[in-house]
């Protein structure tokens, strides 16, 4: 995939695309259908392999059936039938059963989110490992603090790094909680028609119940009580990504403010060119993440809509509203995620621009200190960064409790040099 | 185009996909290397149609390629060049000069949100066409209104549909009124490339101002100055473009509610199935509409901060901001759009239910009556249905108004036969 | 009214305050009440001033009240009623017959927005005026644009701030083309109880047509047919109001990237304070104006989704959210277009540091003058600014248009010296 | 307070407002004052009780001074100087020292929330209560399951009472999960300020450290390092509380829909009247709640915009439209949680009208099941609401797991009697 709208989309790959969603739903059928087998409800004739059956031209036809039906799920399983009825007629009867289209639709997303959040867990944890040898090394690097806009007082590097920091920590702990839960309720979240199936066989809710758990363990997804307007899945994961790009966001910002060339203090690696001026090395990877940040709040409230509005026992629109809002997002985020990544690893910090600047405005941003003069009595301590090492610290340590628990790829590249 | 997490997505069909998008961008080039040579600035042998270069592996490409520069117009430049370089050295080294990369990409924009304009103006008036015959025909069709969900006082179905009617009448004028502006400005908006281009000339701005109306002829858009950070352009287009999702996603909320089983007052011409349960007939375009509708505001509200937030002479991040989102907003107005034309071209009234809800609510519907009797002492007027017929002729002749400036599809198709 | 959450709020006055949206609902009653009577539908002893009945502890109370009703108007008459019940009878009797509830409270709503809207054409006339001198003494200050945060080619502050006024101008074209409709529909939108009510009389329907004319015309707002689920009146107002925000948070977005210490072209007139660093001069007007901007757009949204969830005759919760979101948007908006006026009035420009900047970015900025060169084979203009003075004459002559028609405060403190 | 324009805004008491953010920053300052003094930085005669210098009308001219600083603390901390400039000039001269404004506003917000989120606490733990007892009494009572308005299938009110509850525990879950950090960074975050007055004494950084944990644990904030433009703090109170909304609000949605007359199932304990209806019985509660949750979104999506803009030391904005939009938002969720603990408490279930919908739409909503027959072979099973009541045990072990951590109002009133 790629869309000349938002540059830099082919980083998000496959993800969420139409043939990601395919496969996606083909696996939820699938891996029903062989729990519906392992627990003696099907018979074994019923299960097979239905990949094969999936040709990339099915895409554009599903796409279009899918809006006589509401949703993409309803057309896959009428084709999948056909397509069976010859070869496997048991597998063309027992397809889908006890399943309704949510359950695929809803599942399917979860697999397609679990794959975003693994490259989003990753992006994180690559900027954390960079963030935190950039803030090791500029630990004591002075420079000028800015508040709304005006020179403050001095601060180092090492601490405005830090900051960004604790925004990718924070979003990182964030995603590393999310839950996704499998769907599996049937018509209306009863899974009526599952207990149905099995009611030739003893004790048919124990059959159910862990034919679910066996569905759910084959997908790899949490398990989870039928969730069809409880939507709290959603919404945290969205609100997490949303985090993600929040952090993002601010660090494109400050980028984008110190390489000003009038302030000069960080640049890009490789700067954008333009198409009429030469000399230009645009700040791009930060602009185009910026970019991101300024669209997923509004993408996350959609989503939140969505679950407030999520009336009876499946929503009519704020269901539907959910699938394209959640891929946009999701895409997005791991867009950006990529682009900061890269954005960090070759950043340019220019040290004697900070010194210059902090020096140039010596008077002012050490009034403060000045101030507290007749306070103390005592001499003014001469970096006045106060408690920043401390702050540093504390950042560090949070980093490297994360990166003890995963590898970075960074440090996974390095090692295998 | 079609997509799967969007059902009926390709009733927008090729609008503001990348193809059109690219064949826009090409448009916009082409037009001002003939405004160039037109104006004597650039020899003729530097005109040349550029249309044939374009094969659909560019747009991959290109794609990718518009991440490094930031944008898609950049990439496409020097792919031109590079393909004209030998055969056409001349168009070669004309093409793009004078403008810059945001001239390209916001022409290509507005000459793409005039195909969106349009198919929404031919959805508006045929939706228009045919709840002006809905109306006229159930003028004196009485049913409940409700109000807060509870049965109120009596109505007529003829100016509940006026209602839907205003709004689509009031979308109309609103998407009527746009103004697309071409975008010329050069490097920052001061065309001052174009007019070192024409120093050569006497009078060199006054060649610039007839070569830029003679671009602005030949794209088929509305003169401007240049708008590169300030962009009322964009955000009328949106605000105007939500409110046709507002009007449709209103009709949408009260057919769902209408068509729910107990109520049974419409239904849709024909509903969806279900993937699992046989009798089911589910109001699917209402769904799919309001789907729409509970998404695009929040599009909109994005671009409006792009709008605020556009600083300098182009703006890092909120400029880029607005491109995939005007193009999800306007897609899903014109599916949105098309699919209330079918919802409304179906609908099935049941006259009966509704005359059938009104008597079972007779004693409360007329309380409100009863209790203004010992205020007027005259005896109740049986309908109690006020000036409805009154409004219902004020909306019909706001929509005989309309529809005199046009011909709607429906009208063009009884005049054919 | 003033708000220690949103410094600056107590410019927008009592605007949309409690006391003021009571007095408006008061006098909605009471224009209805007079054009009862001046209909001859009432007796004449009907008639009678309402204000001296409204107290201001009256406030809390219908606040208190309201609640059960759901809207503030229900409270209002039953507690109106009671307070004429003993002194006059037969106003007591007739008040509010034939309204509803939402025609109170939309009717009152117009009024405060005719109220916000007087005040946002003010501001823009002044800020036209004043950007209108800003342009003209500066159409030929040189300074460098700047794209993507970078320096790119020479440009003039006076077209910078030609783009500010652009913005400005078009904000006021959409708030000036603003029609603030009443409201008088009763139960249902039908006016059955006005019908009633005037059936003792020839002809009643041309009675009501009348009497609303009448109503409409005491109340100052636009006549329109009854409009409770169509509420294209709400979000063009809002979306207008947007537009303003748009247009001065841009503006303000620039005043503080150039007004940064580095850059130092501009700064504001009196710069705030720091609570403990005594050197700062913070653009604190900017920030202000900035802030309201990024909050407007979802404020916005809000009301669309309202106008698009607005089924039935009377919505259960759509509408109510407009209320206060309407209010919000329209308080923010007044502020920002004052502090916009005031950091407009006092803003100072540096043209000394401009020619700095541009005079060192010299090498950079003719950079695509020199790309140029070749194909014109001509001497370089020296300014390189293009056809700046021509957008900026035309951009003059707008602002011209306007301020023909109007006559800014400006100039009416100038005339009365 | 109270709001004419939020019906039932009084809920939410003094929160938020003005005064008790006044009080709140007071007490900030205090136990800062305090922290000094304790740790030997200051003298212990700087220390004082700060509340009695606090006046009501402090408040009209605070919020008028708030503006020229850009935030109330500055406003706050000039007036209190002055005010102990005589009485107490130790006080005066130490109060603040070491903090910004930042500081004290954040900080502040944080005393704020915790109000709000106990409130919003108390209020989930007393709907989990009774929304358990609900689900225990209906555990069996047939109704018909809706999707996409239509019947589905057979449920039971029990487990759509279960599917509420779980929204209501998701958001307890987050909400419980908050931490409300202090701020306390001084000027840019460094703690600059503060170091430098503790370095008369030995080990000033560590002076500052257990100032900081003493100024933390009088104010009951969770401990942090400065979080001036890191703002998950935020945007997880506001998305945890979005998530409250999202809940009651689709439980609004269900009662609003079954609560029609056509369909009957569910009614509020007392429904609203009508100003000139007599026999209505509005859904008030219902309203009034889906009112909030169609807001509070756009709210939360603001606060992540301000984290992702939040630029340099102190933003110039996006901090500034936080303040405002927490209020709003946490507010609006309090009201909203208390009238859904009174919609939930005084419900009206149907069980009659239930038995008769699904009575009437047997032959419909067994279809699935008999399409199920040929599989199975076996009889059908009478209820065919298959693993529902296992979903509902599911459920209530969540909510007891709850409960057994809280006591609740209900249990708390139980006890006393």
């Amino acid at each position: 995939m790629a869309d000349l709208l938002w540059p830099g989309d082919e980083r998000a790959g496959d993800l969420f695309s139409d043939g990601a969603l395919l496969k996606a739903m083909v696996d939820v059928e699938r891996a029903w259908l062989a729990a519906l087998v392992s627990a003696g409800v099907a018979p074994s004739s019923a299960d097979a392999h239905l990949d094969s059956l999936v040709t990339s031209d099915l895409l554009e036809r599903l796409a279009r059936e899918a809006e006589s039906g509401g949703n993409p799920a309803m057309a896959l399983v009428s084709w999948l039938r056909g397509a069976l009825e010859d070869t496997c007629p048991e597998t063309a009867r027992w397809l889908h059963r006890g399943l309704t289209s949510q359950d695929v639709v809803d599942s399917a997303l979860m697999l397609c989110a679990r794959d975003a959040t693994t490259q989003l867990r990753a992006a994180l944890v690559d900027q954390i490992d960079c963030l935190a040898r950039l803030v090791e090394t500029h630990s004591a690097t002075p420079m000028v603090a800015r508040t709304l806009t005006q020179h403050a007082v001095p601060t180092t590097f090492g601490l405005k790094a830090a900051g960004w920091l604790t925004g990718v920590l924070d979003a990182y702990d964030d995603v590393a909680a999310l839950v996704l839960p499998v769907q599996a309720g049937g018509a209306a979240g009863t899974m009526a028609g599952a207990v149905e199936l099995a009611s030739a066989l003893p004790e048919p809710l124990e059959v159910v119940h862990r034919m679910t758990q066996d569905f759910t363990a084959r997908l790899g997804l949490a398990p989870s009580i039928p969730w069809p307007t409880s939507r709290a899945a959603i919404t945290r994961l969205a609100d997490a990504t949303v985090r993600c790009t929040d952090a993002w966001g601010r660090i494109a910002n400050d980028v984008l403010t110190l390489s000003r060339p009038e302030i000069g203090e960080l640049s890009e690696g490789t700067g954008g060119g333009s198409s009429t001026m030469p000399h230009k090395a645009n700040p791009v990877l930060s602009t185009l993440v910026r970019r991101a940040a300024l669209t997923t709040p509004q993408l996350a409230a959609t989503l939140h809509l969505a679950a407030a509005e999520a009336a009876d026992e499946r929503s009519a629109g704020p269901w539907h509203a959910e699938w394209a809002t959640l891929r946009t997002l999701l895409r997005r985020a791991v867009v950006a995620g990529d682009q900061t990544r890269e954005l960090l690893s070759g950043l340019r910090v220019h040290t004697d621009r900070m010194l210059h600047t902090l020096a140039a405005a010596r008077e002012d941003v050490h009034a403060e200190q000045r101030s507290l003069a007749d306070l103390t009595g005592s001499a003014p301590r001469r970096s006045y960064v106060g408690a920043s090492a401390m702050f540093v610290e504390a950042t560090l340590a949070r980093a490297t409790g994360v990166l003890a628990g995963t590898v970075s790829a960074t440090a996974r590249a390095e090692e295998s040099r």
